[in-house]
């Protein structure tokens, strides 16, 4: 069995921020897989997911904090300057945190851990809403 | 052909540690497809997986000394520290390496380089098992 | 329906290369595919695969600027060195960037957002082909 669907997430201000259920209320179709893997693609260079710690937001500004000081803005050596000063370190944040995910499907649910929640990683200052392709593979509950 | 099993691994010091035969043993179906794909997802934000070097160990200790060195420890701006310092850069760390691997399967093996073999990043100090999802889908040998 | 193909990618100078049409080139069998993902894996430690920004070159530049920094070769702490000063940077660039990537398939083509493109990452100064694998699975157009 093969789902897919387009969705888009609404736009966030710069940071990290705990989308789970955004995408799972556009996807019920995941509950009637019992095993398979979910993949989501989103459709930007300067955006990314990742999955991480899904209850304190410390962590989401922390992680804000330090990517922001591991890939600085406005180093003498960038080239690529003309969107923004945020643009070219937002294109290296996305190819180290990555741009999909897949995580496992089982009994109609994505098998998480329990402190686990799926993060979009808004890069730029000012960024519209984000495109993610949600792709569903699995068998079908009997 | 689809299957899914919920592994332990054994618990780990702080490092870097090669896997491949402790997850590979667990799962003897997949032996029996000959085209398809592996993925194993780590149910934890303070451990993650990577693929690389599978044969000397000063790779893996030097993964350990950079990973500390480009995530420090008690940054004056981490909110996140409740846990012990050694909490929050787990979190950056497993969104860096990432939770989840997507290995080809050929002919009833894993299709990996001779050079690659699956490494367990334990990030805390002091952590139990391990619990990750292998999940198979391919096409069985006929 | 599932498509296995191992092909060689062309040696490149070390730094950032946009490939995508190199290796759509090789599976034509792609196109018949409706809903899908492709798997692309690299058999190899010391190169990797993200996806990136497809159209200005100082993007790609900068890329090879930014992780020559932030991973640095002939530190004091590392031990892995009997291959060259490039050799253990390469092993955790490629941990960082990633060995695999999930693209969704829609109607006979890679789903991805407009300035997207397939990058391959070679962290070696000298550097031969380099192999990847190719597994398409999904279901066919009707």
């Amino acid at each position: 069995m093969w789902f897919q669907k387009e969705i888009r997430l609404n736009a966030r201000n710069r940071g990290f921020h705990l989308v789970t259920d955004e995408i799972l209320n556009q996807v019920p179709e995941l509950r009637k897989i019992s095993i398979g893997i979910m993949n989501v693609f989103i459709k930007h260079t300067s955006a990314s997911l990742t999955i991480n710690e899904n209850a304190d937001p410390t962590v989401r500004q922390d992680f804000e904090s330090y990517f922001n000081r591991a890939v600085p803005e406005n180093e003498h050596y960038y080239q690529h300057i003309f969107e923004g000063s945020d643009d070219g370190p937002s294109h290296l944040k996305s190819s180290i945190l990555g741009c999909s995910l897949n995580i496992p499907i089982t009994n109609g649910k994505l098998n998480l851990g329990i402190w686990q929640g799926i993060y979009l990683c808004e890069h730029r200052n000012s960024a519209s809403n984000r495109t993610v392709v949600v792709t569903l593979n699995g068998q079908l509950s009997s």
